[in-house]
C-alpha cells in the first residue's frame, strides 16, 4: 500500500469536507497497490477514514488479494458485506462514493446506515492527474512498446488487405512484446474510412492511393498508451498531401506549446487555429486531446472548455486531425509528460509524411 | 422493439409492486431490441412506466441508435439528461434500478426525485431465464461453433507448448468461424494446474502424461456458449484414469436427469453423490452448473441451494469435476435446454477418454 498516496487522498478529502470514502474503482487501487484486482460480482473496496482508519474488504475466497494491505476485513459468501461496511460508515457523516460503483451495492449500504452520500468527484483524479517518476517511466515503457508495434503494421500492406484483417495482427504483436493487451479497440481504417473521426474497423479492402489510419495502444504493467500514424498506400493525391502538411504542422505547433503554466485550452487553441486557418476548421471535429494513464482517458482533457494549468507530470496526447467524408482524412498523436520546462515527448516514431509499397 | 417482452416485465413489476424501472443493463436492451449499445460515460438507459411508458434515453451523438425504438427521448451534451430522466419519476413512486447501474446516475436522480428507490432484483432474470424458440436456435448456433473450435484444439498439442500459447490460439478460431469473440477467458491448463477448477493460464510446459483441460465458450449473435473436455497428453495413469470415469459418469447422469419439474437442486446432488460414492466428495469443490444466454452466467444456478424447478426452455451448463492439487484434474461440461419432455444437449463432442499424440 502507498501510504503517501494514500495520505494524498485524505489530504483532498478533508479539505472538500469528506468524513469517509469507498474506494472501489479497479484503477484507483492498482494505483494505491499496485494490483488490478477482478472481484467480478463480489465487494471490493476500500474504506477510508479521515479520522484513521484505511480498511479493504475482501471475500474470503479472494485469498490471492491477501498481499494487498495489511488491514483486511474478511468476509464469507455465507454473510452480507454490505452489513459489515455499515458498521464502519458514521450516522449523517459526508461518504464520498466512486462514480462507477454499483447501485446493488449503494442502494444496500444507503437502507444500511443514514448518512450523506456523495460522489467522490475529483478529489481522486486530481491526485492521479500528476505522474510520479515511476508512472512516468511506466509511461515510457508502454509507448516504447506501441511504436515498435506500429512500425510493424505499415509494411504489412498489401493488395486486398481488409480493415479488420489488418487490425487482428495488433493483438499477437502486442503480446509477443509483453504487453498485457490493447488499451482500446484499435482503429485501422482506409481511404474514405478515415473520413470518420472514429471509425470503426469493417470489411473495406485497401486500394492504391488510400490513406491508412492506425490509432492504438498498448496497455503495459497498467500504463495505456496510445499512438496514431496516418501513411498512404502507393500514392498520395495533392489534396491529401496538403491535409497531411495541415495536420502536421498544427500537431508540431500545439505540442511545442506544452509548458507547466500553459493551459490545456491554450493548447487545443493553437492546434484549431492552424487548421482554420488554412480552411479546415470545420473538419477538425473533436477536441485536441486527452490525459492517460493507468486508464486510456483521464481527467481532465485538453479541449476548449478546460482552463486548467498545465503541471509537470501531466501525460497527455496532442492528435489533432481533419476528417473529410467521402473522401480520407489524417491524425497524428503523440503522448507527452509535462516537465519542469517544457514537455518530454513518449515516441520518436517519424511524422514526415509517407507513401508505402 | 419486443412488446411481448416489454409486457412480461410490466406485468412482473405490477406482481411485485414495482411503478417504474429504468433499465440500463446492455444484455436486457439487447434481449429487448436485438442490438448491444455501448453508450460509454453517457447515459443509455429504457424507462419503462406500469401507468404507460416505454422510453428510451439517448445521446444526440448516439443517432447510430435511432432505429432502438420509437419513443426516443435526444438529449445533448450540454445538458444533464439525469433532469430529463427525473421529470419522468412520480414522486414517491417505487422505482426498480438494475443493479450495475452506476452511482453516478443513480446518486444525482435520487437527489433531483425523491421516490422509493429499489434493485429490480429478479423481475427481468425470471424472465430472461426462460428461452423461446428464437434463443435456443441462437444457442445451438453459438454451441455448433464453439465445439468447431475445441475440435481444432487438440491436435495442437505438441512438446514444449505453453498454456498460454496454446489459449492464444482461441480468439483467431472464433473469429474464423464468425463468432464476435469469446464468452469469458477460457482456461487451457495442463497437468498440475488442472487441480484448481479455475486455473488462469500460465507459461506451464505441456508434457506427456499431463492431463488437458480446455473450458471455453463463443459470443455469436449475442448468445454465449460454454464447454470443457479434459483429455491426456502420450498416456494417462490408473489414478487419472478412475477419476476420468468418475466424472464422466457424473456428467451423463446428471444431465439425464434433466426434465421439466426436475429441481436444480436435484442435478447438483446426483451428480455430487456419484462423485461422493467414489470417495472424491471434497474433490468436487463447486455448484454442478450455471444458467446461461445472452450472460455467460445468468440466473439461476444449477447448486445446491436452488429448489426451483426447471422449466422448458431453460438453458444452463452441467460441468462437474474433480480437483487434486498437486496432481490433476477432469472436468466435462455441456449445455442443454430443457424441453417438454427432457432435454436436448447442444453439443455432441465425444466425451470418451482420449490420449492425444
Amino acid at each position: 500500500m502507498r501510504a503517501d498516496r494514500i495520505a494524498k487522498i485524505v489530504k483532498g478529502m478533508e479539505v472538500q469536507g469528506v468524513d469517509q470514502m469507498i474506494i472501489s474503482d479497479p484503477s484507483t487501487i492498482f494505483y494505491l497497490t499496485g494490483r488490478f484486482v477482478a472481484p467480478g460480482f463480489r465487494l471490493l473496496v476500500l474504506y477510508l477514514d479521515t479520522r484513521g482508519g484505511c480498511t479493504f474488504f475482501l471475500n474470503a475466497l479472494q485469498s490471492d488479494y491477501a498481499d494487498l494491505h495489511d488491514d483486511i476485513c474478511w468476509y464469507q459468501d455465507s454473510e452480507d458485506p454490505i452489513k459489515r461496511l455499515a458498521e464502519k460508515i458514521r450516522e449523517g457523516a459526508t461518504v464520498a462514493i466512486d462514480k462507477n460503483w454499483s447501485a446493488n451495492f449503494l442502494l444496500r449500504l444507503m437502507r444500511e446506515k443514514s448518512a450523506n452520500y456523495v460522489l467522490t468527484g475529483d478529489i481522486i483524479d486530481r491526485i492521479r492527474m500528476v505522474k510520479d517518476e515511476g508512472e512516468i517511466q511506466a509511461m515510457r515503457e508502454t509507448c516504447a512498446i506501441n511504436q515498435k508495434v506500429m512500425a510493424r503494421m505499415f509494411p504489412m500492406l498489401r493488395p486486398g488487405l481488409t480493415e479488420t484483417e489488418h487490425r487482428k495482427e495488433l493483438h499477437e504483436l502486442y503480446c509477443s512484446y509483453g504487453a498485457e493487451g490493447y488499451n482500446i479497440t484499435p482503429i485501422v481504417a482506409y481511404g474514405q474510412s478515415c473520413g470518420y473521426a472514429h471509425h470503426k474497423s469493417d470489411g473495406t479492402v485497401l486500394k492504391s492511393g488510400d490513406c491508412v489510419l492506425i490509432d492504438t495502444g498498448a496497455r503495459y504493467h497498467g500504463y495505456r498508451s496510445d499512438m496514431t500514424r496516418t501513411v498512404f498506400y502507393q500514392s498520395v493525391s495533392d489534396e491529401m498531401r496538403e491535409i497531411y502538411q495541415i495536420v502536421y504542422e498544427a500537431q508540431m505547433t500545439a505540442m511545442a506549446a506544452v509548458k507547466p503554466g500553459a493551459r490545456f485550452c491554450d493548447i487545443d487553441r493553437i492546434g484549431r487555429e492552424i487548421i482554420a486557418k488554412h480552411g479546415y476548421g470545420e473538419y477538425f471535429t473533436h477536441r485536441i486531446g486527452h490525459n492517460i494513464g493507468i486508464d486510456g482517458h483521464e481527467f481532465p482533457d485538453v479541449g476548449a472548455a478546460n482552463e486548467m494549468e498545465i503541471q509537470p507530470g501531466m501525460c497527455f496526447s496532442v492528435e489533432p486531425g481533419i476528417y473529410i467524408p467521402g473522401k480520407g482524412g489524417v491524425r497524428i498523436e503523440d503522448l507527452v509528460v509535462a516537465t519542469p520546462t517544457g514537455y518530454e515527448c513518449f515516441y520518436d516514431y517519424t511524422k514526415e509524411l509517407q507513401i508505402i509499397g
